[in-house]
This record gives structure tokens, sequence and C-alpha cells, in this order.
């Protein structure tokens, strides 16, 4: 196994210099905390991460969970890992004191929840949808909910769940058929399929809460039609006492990777004796949900960057070990040979794998920040930020997503035949990682939300505040003579960010939604690029004042590093927008206007 | 299970109507053949490919192959695939009368082994490695080899492999260290380890021959000093009879994929007591060995393609069934869902696999009828068809293999979270595919082989040569109003790759051979997009002809599907050109100045 699979320096490097949380002090809800808290924190994590969650990594994998006498049962070491989880307060780290919060910033929680993702990651499926679920109880529950569910949920207790995908359903959640009828006992009966659920059932928790949206029986028909109820595995009797809901597993899924978490399917009120209790009002239920879901998208990213992070490590570590080959400019054979880290080729692999892997993460750090920074008193402040967090989270979740399905494979690449096998870690996370662009919304539904919403939305009223937060970025960076020409290819690429918008706008414009959105994925691509690029160019900044400032030989070196990585940034992955942007500004309409039977023959 | 795993029609396009395979039938060797038997043939392949091989694919990854008291053990089914392989003549197809072969045109064997790969790919590993192995022999063994091992190889009863990988020398050849010690009794003495030998050791082959390179002592240091052995697993007594070889299995590896097909570690001469027969003459057994290399690495390109056409069409059942969502033009929710083949997201990724599949399989057959019309007798033809198939095998092998590991990952995607479970083929073929890019020589070590040695070779003969056979296309597609568009654009691609290859041949000639090899892979992508885009027209070409003359509405509606996978192709793929050729022309050195400390932190 691989001696590291994150950097302690550059999450103090992102959290403290880039995205600077420490500024988040300033305002009530953070002033208890510190750096030194921070810190405290982050060692915490990084021990937990190393002793309780990293040594289970390829058993969960092997021993994937089972489906016996209707109760599924996953790997001994969950119930350690939920159980520490909620006694060391990472389940509730980022919510208020009152609920039993730590009330630290979402950008310290989301660097540790990153730390023991890279760790494990199926692992961290239980606690994470533990977090949301709990969240939205106490955000829309009654307080007979709340005061129910929740501290269990926070304890790590009891697990949580988002119960939305049916059969008939994927990613069309308008067509959900789970009924639920009103009774007179202050519930609901609910009766449905659920399909895709993680976490779905367990023996490591005492009871499942799932956050399940259903339709209430003569509402709206489509997503107005929907509410959000919660349905527990085990109903609570007056006693106290648990009984079963009539929620019965009906499948625990085989799949490809993830496979520490079970993903399962349910049938509710198989015995016309299941209770769901309506959270919030009733035909409100999607817009609750999204809170779960946004949520989820961010930390989908989180997680989609922590495995890209812990492969990326491996690659590298082998890189550094493994002799092959020699200099092409020195090919005598009776010279040693050299680290594979010394050929050109590989410096690529691993420099994209880097370019991925900090980039993503500073995005999702940066995200957080905007979530933090959301919470001020500033009316206006706090809806800008929280603008472009809606705008960003399409993109924090796709580009660690879909850019770390590649980051893996080089990664496994870089050890060749190795990297195929079973006693490196690359295979698994190769598969784990895979995930990520189907679940909490494909990348192809995270491309509608960022061009056919977010963009969009308040007549591109974010999309400016975005163009304004990477303007100042381009600005400060063309001040330093070495940055200047990466500032300059910055600019470039978001006056074509803004070209390609307006080409496509222009279609919506003129009522013609299909072509407006037909390449909306590749739309998705290029702001991605556009917005990592930022985010690179955002720690070039930082990197060079700190070696101008001057610094320690060791952390010159890590600057230096920086801005090379975000060099290869701006050389080889950078150039891409120019296809992207050429193809959206065609906008033909080629997969528009066809029929399904050019396929045939 | 879907359906279909390959397209007959398609098959026949680009057989007879793309490479006119018919017109081979005018060089002797392949004169007693015409569509009439190939037709044959293939009816047969597909035949074989459905009842005897697609019916075993997931037991066969599920039930991978085991190690028990020194011997591998595989999946019952592979005897009767070696068996059908062998007495059907499936391993000896395009070899010569006089050794039991049946002078099939490579291109049309290939054909049907692409049928037969797409049907259960790691099934294949086994009888098209005694293929190359058998070929070998054939080529440069000595009679008593030939006839001793040959035959019982191309009747399927024993296995061939090719034992070149050992553990200090994974892509460097030159680093082997077996070795091979000279002795009376007409045989040298092996001692040493291979690693990652396909088909190593198996229990449906009364016999494994491993063609294997190692050093004779005292031969000069390097890839000048190695030799070829016929080393077989148990060697023949006086008496015929077998007797172990000291060959030994010290592992056989578990893997992310291609699970129906043992990876093994070798071990030679514990006991001092194995035997390897020298092939051709001392110290020449690289060059031998590039013959069975350059024959599998376009068997790794086809077996790509062919993983990769199995994934399309089982997304494409699934698209076509799957109802999911509404137009976004039309969002009624009372409106029954559409199929979701109907959104242009969907048809996008079905394109891209398209794009992959039939470009690369058009690309392979390609090669092979090079490969078929340097069998002339006419010396210049002959050696300008070699020379094409020279510069275009790494590019056939590497192609499919990477834009394939994204084809299969698109269709993947498109069956969403189903993609991602077991009931469905796409995980396995997403796990299978991926070995495609490691095995027969990484993707950097193709790129290396095609800028390196293949552009330059001859004075850059061959290039000229394929400028030539692109720029005939391009001059034919600029005759037709509907295709000149796209020549056009490949004319335009044709001279950015001219400007590119000039710029970084300008390193190599002023001695700086680090930069001129140090971006090889984003020059290998862009010579390959060229390169699919020129297959892709070449399709057009005939489509628009067969639209033009008539033909049925069947006929209509399949060439019409082409053109429209062809303008696909152009579109979305051919943009990438852009983003690196730009990368290309900066040429900065970026990963060769620059230390490994970059990489610390």
């Amino acid at each position: 196994m691989a001696e590291r699979f994150v950097s302690r320096r550059n999450l103090e490097f992102l959290l403290y210099e880039v995205h600077r949380v420490e500024r988040l002090s300033a305002q009530p809800y953070f002033s208890d905390h510190s750096r030194e808290t921070y810190d405290l924190v982050l060692d915490t994590a990084m021990k937990i991460a190393r002793d309780l969650m990293y040594p289970h990594l390829q058993e969960m994998d092997q021993k994937a969970p089972v489906l016996e006498n209707g109760q599924v049962k996953v790997h001994p070491a969950i119930k350690g890992i939920m159980k520490e989880w909620g006694e060391g307060g990472w389940i509730a780290a980022s919510m208020p004191y009152e609920v039993g919060g730590q009330q630290l910033p979402t950008a310290v929680a989301t660097a540790c929840n990153y730390v023991f993702a890279a760790a494990n990651f199926s692992s961290t499926g239980f606690p994470l949808l533990t977090a949301g679920a709990a969240h939205l109880i106490l955000s829309y529950g009654s307080d007979d909910l709340k005061e129910t569910y929740a501290p269990r949920m926070l304890a790590g207790e009891w697990q949580g769940t988002m119960a939305l995908t049916e059969p008939q359903a994927g990613s069309s959640l308008s067509d959900i058929v789970t009924r639920a009828e009103p009774t007179d006992g202050g519930y609901y009966r609910i009766r449905g399929q659920k399909i895709f659920i993680s976490a779905g059932d367990h023996d490591a928790a005492g009871n499942i809460v799932h956050m399940m949206l259903a339709k209430i029986k003569g509402g709206p028909p489509g997503a107005k039609g929907i509410s959000l109820f919660l349905v527990p595995k085990n109903r609570i009797k007056s006693d106290g006492m648990l009984e079963p809901n009539d929620v019965t597993v009906a499948t625990v899924y085989h799949k490809l990777g993830y496979r520490g978490c079970p993903i399962t399917q349910l049938s509710m009120g198989e015995n016309d004796d299941c209770r769901g209790y309506l959270v919030g009002e009733p035909h409100k239920g999607l817009s609750y949900m999204f809170q779960m879901m946004n949520e989820a998208r961010l930390a989908v990213g989180m997680q989609a960057a922590s495995i890209a992070s812990a492969a990326y490590y491996a690659a590298l570590e082998y890189a550094k070990e493994r002799p092959q080959g020699r200099k092409i400019s020195s090919k005598d054979p009776l010279q040693p040979q050299i680290p594979i880290i010394e050929h050109a080729d590989v410096r690529r692999m691993l420099l994209f794998q880097r370019g991925v892997v900090e980039g993503s993460l500073s995005l999702i750090l940066q995200c957080c920040t905007y979530s933090d920074l959301s919470r001020t008193e500033d009316v206006e402040q706090s809806q800008r930020y929280a603008l472009l967090l809606d705008l960003l989270t399409p993109v924090a979740k796709s580009y660690p997503s879909e850019s770390g399905i590649l980051a893996v494979s080089q990664g496994l690449q870089i050890l060749g035949g190795y990297g195929y096998c079973q006693e490196f870690p690359l295979e698994q996370y190769y598969r784990d990682i895979r995930i990520h662009a189907i679940h909490e919304g494909t990348t192809g539904i995270q491309a509608l939300d960022l061009l056919g919403r977010k963009v969009v939305m308040k007549n591109g009223q974010a999309m400016r505040l975005f163009l304004e937060e990477v303007g100042a970025v381009v600005q400060e960076a063309a001040q330093d003579s070495e940055l200047s020409p990466y500032a300059e290819r910055l600019k470039g690429a978001l006056d074509t960010l803004g070209q390609v918008t307006m080409r496509q706008v222009q279609f919506a414009l003129q009522g013609d939604v299909e072509t407006f959105l037909a390449d909306a994925t590749l739309y998705l691509e290029l702001f991605s690029i556009v917005t990592i690029a930022w985010q690179w160019l955002a720690q070039g900044i930082v990197a060079r004042k700190a070696l101008d400032a001057g610094c320690s030989p060791l952390d010159a070196q890590f600057y230096q590093g920086k801005i090379h990585a975000m060099r290869y940034f701006f050389h080889y992955e950078g150039p891409k927008t120019a296809g992207l942007a050429a193809r959206l500004m065609e906008a033909d309409g080629l997969t528009v206007n066809m029929t399904a039977a050019a396929f045939d023959d």
C-alpha cells in the first residue's frame, strides 16, 4: 500500500493561504475558532484516517456487503467508524452549537472529510449521508422529528439516507410514483419502490432514516406534486421501543466499485404498514431536498478529488521508486536504469494528476468558503456568495468526477501492468471513482443545471459575479511578471467563455431550447477548465508572493512546485478550451436534427 | 445481456466497400478466395462467437483462473474454444496452405477475430497468442522446431506465449537478465524470471510454448545481446513423451479485468534444468520478436475496438428501450416519458462510441489491407505498403485502446447507475478494456515509436506516403458537395500535423532528443485523430456514392447513418486537434526542464 493519500502541506496552503479561512472568524458563527482549532482538527482527522479508515480500504472492497435474511451486513469496521464520526463530532462538525455541532467552517470540515475519503472513500458514504439527512430534518422538520431523529443521527447511531430514485424515474424526478396517503394518525401511509439508495440498509446502525420523496394523492402532477417524508426503517412505538416499519430491502447491488457501502433497492408498504412523516409543507419536497442534494453534490466532488489524491500519491511513490529505462539522450545499457519519474511522459502524467487533484480541491474549498461567507448578516454580500455557490456547484461536482476518472487512469498507467493488478490500490481507485460522474445527478444533468438554470438565473447575475471573481484574480496576476502570461491566457479563455455563453443563450432567447442545451456537457467542460485555471492562478499568486517575501528552502520548493503545476495546467489543459469553443460556436444541432434510426443497420 | 456485440452490416461495409478486399484475389496468395468465401467465413465466425464464446463472457470474468499445485486452472470453456479455433482453422487462417493455413487475407481473418473478441475478449487471448507464436517459429525457427511445435499449436492443442517482460525490465527490454547458457546437447540452459505472461500456464492446453527473450552469456550488452528462444513448459523426450522443463508458475495475477485469461509470473531453471531452443541466430532475437510484437499490437487495437463495439451495442440497446424524461421543449409531466436515445446528450455519447468503434475498426482493416497488399511481387509497391503498416501500427494499437476506454466509459454512463452494476455487461467491458493501453507496449511507448522511430525513418518516407494516402481521400471527397467541407477540414488538420511534425523534428535535428519526444504522447493523439478522420472520410465517400447510385431504403438508412457518424467525428473530435497542436507548437520542455523535487512537499 502507498505511504500517503493526501498532502497536509497542500491542505494548509489551500485553507490558510489561498482561501484564508481564518478571516471567517470575524463572523459571529465562527468567532470561537482560529487556525489553532483548525490545525488541531486536521491533526485528529489525519490520525483517524490513517489508523481507523485506511487499514480497511482493501478489505472493505473485497468483502462487499451482503443481504442476509432481509438485512444488509457490512464490514464490521463501519460500526467503529460511525461511532468515531459521531462521538468525535465529525457528523455535526459545521452545525450550530445548539444541536451539538461545532460551528466549524464548512471549508475546514470539508478538508477533514477529504482526508477521510482519501483514506477510505466507501466508508465516508455512511456518515456524510447521515449528516446531510440530519441537516435536512433540522432545517425543515417539525420539532418532534428534530428531537426524535437528529441527535441519534448526529451521534452516528442511526443512518440517514437520501431516497429519491425510482425504477421508472432515474434522472427524471417528476416521474416518481411512490405514494403517500394521509391518515388520522399524524403520519402518511407510504407505498412504493426506491432504487440506488446508498447505505439504504445495514447492520452498523441501530436504525435507518430515509429522507424520501413521494407524492401525496391528489397533488399536482410532476415536480410540483413532490413532498418530502421521513421514513424510518424502524418506527418508534409509544414506549420508545423500535418496531419494523414495513421497509424491505429488495436488492443489494453488485457494483464495479464503491463496494464498502451498500447500494440498495427498497420496497415500502408491501404489507400496507409503512409510515412516513411529512417534512415541511406538502408538495414542496423537491425544494427542500435541494439542500441535501447540493450538499451531496459538493461532497461527491470532494470524494472524487480525494480518490484522485490517493491515486496521485500512490503513483508518485511508485514513480520515484521504480527504476526503468534511461534518458532518451543517454541510452547506454551499461549505465544503471533511472526512476521513471525522470521520464518526461511520466512527469506529464503526474502533473496531470496533480493539476486535477489540487485544482479540484481548491475549487471545492472555494465553494465551501462561499458557503461560509454567505452566513454574513450583510444581505447583499450573503446573496452574492450564495449565488456564486449555486453557479459553481455543478462544476465542483462534475469536474473532479470526470477529470478524476482520467487522473486515476493516468496513475494506473504510470504503474503499467502493476496498475492493472490488485496488489496495488490503483485498480480499486479506478473502480471506486467511476461512481461519481453518475450519482447525485449525472454529468449530463449537471451540465443542464449549469447552462439551462444557473448561468441564466436572475438574468445572468451569478455569471456576472463569477466573471468578476475570476477577473479580480486575473488583474492581480497581471501585476506579476512571471504570472502575467497566464493572466493573459485566463483572460482570453474568459472572453471565449463569454462569447460561447452568448452564442448558446441566443438559442434560448429564440425559443430553441433543444439546440441551446444540446452541447451543455461540452459547455460544462469548457466552463470547468476556465474555473480550474482560475483556481490555479490564485494558487500561483500566493506562491509567487510567498517566494518574493522569502521563505525556508523547504517552503520554497513547495511553492516552486505549485508554480510548475500551475504552468502545466495552463500549457496542457488550457489549450483544450480551443476545441471545445470551436465546437460550441458551431451550434449546428447535429445531435438534435437527427432521428434515432441513424443508429440502425 | 445485450442482444448484439458487432454489426455484420458494418463489417461488410468496411471489408468490401471501403477497403475492397475482393481486389486482393488478384494476388496469387489469395487467388482461391472471393467474397463468397469471405461471407461464409464471417457467417461461421458469427455463429461460433454467439454460441460458443458469448455465453461464457460473464462467468469467465467471475470465475477467474486459479493457481493450484503449481498448475493454473482456467474456465472449462477455454478447452472447447481452443479446439474450435484449431480444428476450424482459425489459428492458421492467414497462413500458407503448406502449414495447414487457409491463406485468407489478414483483413478477413482480423474481421473474424474482431467478432470473436467482441463476444468474449479474454478467450481470444489464448488462440491469438498461439497464432503469433506459431508464426514466429515458422518464420525463424529450425525445421525441427517448426515440425515439432507449429502443427500442435495451429491445431489449438498447445498454447503459445510471448515471454518478454521481467521484474526489473518492464518497458525497457534492453535490461532483461534472463540467461541462456549454451550446452552440448543442442539446447541452452535457461535461468530467469518473466512477469505478466498472458496465458503463461493453463490446463486447457497440453503444453505451453514460450517464445522467450534471453541473453546468451558473453553477448553484447543491451538490446543487441538479446536472443530468442523457444522454451516449452514440457519438453519432448526421445520417445516423444513430455517431461517437465523446470518452468514454474510463481504467481497468477489478480487483475482489474481480462479475467478469463491468466497472466502469470514464471520462473525458469529453479532446478537448473530448463532447456531453451535457439530460434534463428544468436543476438538477433529482438528483431525477430518484432514480428510477433507488431502482430500483437494490431491484435490489441482490434481487441480494444471489439470491446468498445460490444459496449456500444449494449448502450444503444439500453438507450432505445429505457424511457426517461421528456424533450427539453415539452416538459409536460402528464405526457409519457421518451426513450433516452431521444436526448441530444445521449445521442452525442452514442455517436462518440460509434465514432471510436467504427473509426478504429476501419483503421485496423486498413492496416491489415496494407499487410495483405505488401504480399505483392512488385517490390516497390510491397515496400510502400510495408512502410505504411509500420507507420500506422502504433496508431492502430493505441487509438482504439485509449479512445476505447473513453467510449466504453460513455456507454457505461448512458446506463447511469445500472452501468455501474454487474447485472449489465458495461462494467466488465470497462474493466476489460483498460489493459489495452498497457500491454504490448504502453501508449507512451507507442508514442515514442511513432514519433521517435516511424515518422523519421528513411528520411520521413513513411510519413510522406501517409500524407499521400490521406491526400488522395481528401481530393476525392472534395469532388462531392456534401463532403467537401470535411475534405477541407481534414486538409487543414493534415497541414497542422505537418507543421507540428516539423516543429518536433527540429529538436531532433538540433540534438535535443528530450524535447523532441517530451510530448510524443500528445503527438500520437493528434496523429490519431487525423488518421481516424481520414478513415471516416473514406467511409463517407463510399456512403455518398452508394446513395447517389441508388439503393434500398434499408441501405439508404445505413449510409445516412454512416454520414451522420462521420459528421459527428469531424464536428466533435476534429476540433480537439486545435488544442493539441497549440500545445505541441509551444514545445517549451516544461516536463524536461524540471526536477523530481517539484513534486515534493
